[in-house]
């Protein structure tokens, strides 16, 4: 198996770690807290891996931890790499000084993934030597549990790395979307922002209350959302189609997004008010258990899911 | 039990009928159409009865269609109702006349809900006798099926009718949410379409598929929301909570909002382009199978939702 490289080893970079490690890759990742990264960093890439072995349908023994070693640099680490994922802090500055310092230290082909969620590709990628093997990557929190991963080019990225990247992350287990041309928070931020931004102008506007947006996505709209996507929901809600439900609904839709106020100007007072609502339910110190019990809820989700794919 | 009238017995007339039965309600059901009423309609009712049974934890015995009976007439559905719940056809001059006589036929005191979807109450509930009695309970499809319901007076709705909707609806296993004043498409309604509108935007402008738009819902965002929804999601996502997450990414928030192209004029080419992509995954004469298939997710995903509740 090939050698994948993990720059930056926080909670996405160790969760990375842990699906190449769990695929059978020999796997290096580097931090510069290296104490962090040995002690914390290590225990959750561990988890993450457990996590991986429930997932899988055989209940196959999980393990994969002796694959995995700490670089004492980010050179090592990379050394001799066929993918490198960098996972290093939301930061313009720091992402160029480490983009370049990986490119400087890899292969000519090796590819250069990098995790950001918020940062073009082009803005930190494409100033790189051989800047055609470098994309973003961006997984949802926590990768180790979500498959899905948007893919998208700097425009300098070649074809040949997006489908190799393309075919690498599938085989591993995660479920890429490729994305066209770059736009501002890919697909999935503008899609669960967008909602949130109508959610905090229904809110703001005193329509209802925080907890009543949640429980309508969560006991209403992802009931079947975890399962097919908003189009196919449509598709699925008319006998003749989307196109049916266009014919019957289109005008329906379209007002629904020319009301949307998702430049509602909501305040720091509306957000304390959200937070408030929040914390009466789950109170900040229980946040970390109700983070396990998200991901073990979508590791059950996941479980019931596979036999229709 | 109460008796519980179904005025309008297409698909969330019987889905709404076999909730109220499922509860040990005596139920009474009119269409206009009685024969379909009688064959496709009462095959319909059993569905969910089915479907509801299994729902239940302890696997107890569904059964419940005995206490359903079709009437004859709308006025017979409804004489001595404690409870009507009117699922007519989404037409404004339908709705009015139905309410009207719904209004004339029951005591001062019956609480008349309607499932419209699209249509605000005032328009057409505010004028019957007495008006306070009358709300929206607006369900999700299928109502067996997916819990959500929303309630939403239209300014002459009393208190009351709203709480003993709201606590009668939730006796019978439904989740409400109240809107405290009307607004178009409600909260369900909105959110999903405003995230569709952008959808159509990224789709129309070409930055990917529509299936990778279903794939970045059904494979990322919903399985984090078909269990918390998306405020207490971002709670999660910050060590501080909500607040924590706003000081953090409040501006990328914001900065999605505004970038948001709700608005966006999507063609009739848009609409066909994305009937063909869906239709190459799912042809029309698949749908019936498909929708079943949803429907059967929507059960095992609630399943395994219970013990967290």
């Amino acid at each position: 198996m090939a050698v994948i490289a993990c720059v930056g080893g926080g909670l996405v970079g160790t969760a990375w770690a842990a699906l190449f490690a769990n695929a059978g890759h020999t796997v290096r990742i580097y931090d510069q807290d290296r104490n962090r990264l040995e002690t914390a960093g290590l225990t959750a890439i561990k988890n993450a891996l457990d996590a991986l072995s429930e997932l899988s349908a055989n209940g196959a023994a999980g393990g994969g931890l002796e694959r995995v070693t700490v670089a004492p640099t980010l050179a090592e680490a990379v050394a001799g790499a066929w993918y490198v994922q960098e996972s290093v802090r939301e930061d313009l500055a720091i992402k160029k000084v480490v983009a370049k310092e990986i490119a400087d230290a890899v292969s000519a082909d090796c590819v250069i993934a990098s995790s950001t969620s918020a940062l073009p590709g082009s803005t930190f990628l494409s100033d790189v030597p051989n800047p055609e093997r470098a994309l973003v990557a961006h997984p949802v929190n926590p990768p180790s549990h979500v498959p899905l991963v948007e893919l998208c080019g700097t425009g300098l990225t070649s074809p040949e790395t997006m489908d190799t990247t393309h075919s690498f992350l599938t085989e591993i287990g995660m479920m890429p979307v490729v994305l066209k041309r770059e736009i501002d928070g890919f697909l999935l931020n503008r899609l669960q922002y967008t909602m949130v931004a109508e959610a905090m102008h229904l809110v703001g506007e005193g329509y209802c209350e925080p907890e009543d947006i949640d429980r309508v996505v969560s006991e209403g709209l992802a009931l079947r959302w975890a399962f097919i996507g908003p189009f196919m929901t449509a598709h699925l809600n008319a006998s003749a189609g989307f196109q049916g439900f266009v014919d019957q609904l289109g005008p329906m839709m379209r007002k629904m997004g020319e009301a949307a106020r998702t430049d509602y100007p909501w305040t720091a007072e509306d957000a304390a008010r959200i937070h408030e609502r929040l914390v009466a339910v789950q109170p900040v110190e229980t946040i970390p258990d109700a983070q396990e019990q998200r991901n073990a809820n979508i590791l059950r989700l996941r479980a019931i899911k596979q036999p229709t794919h």
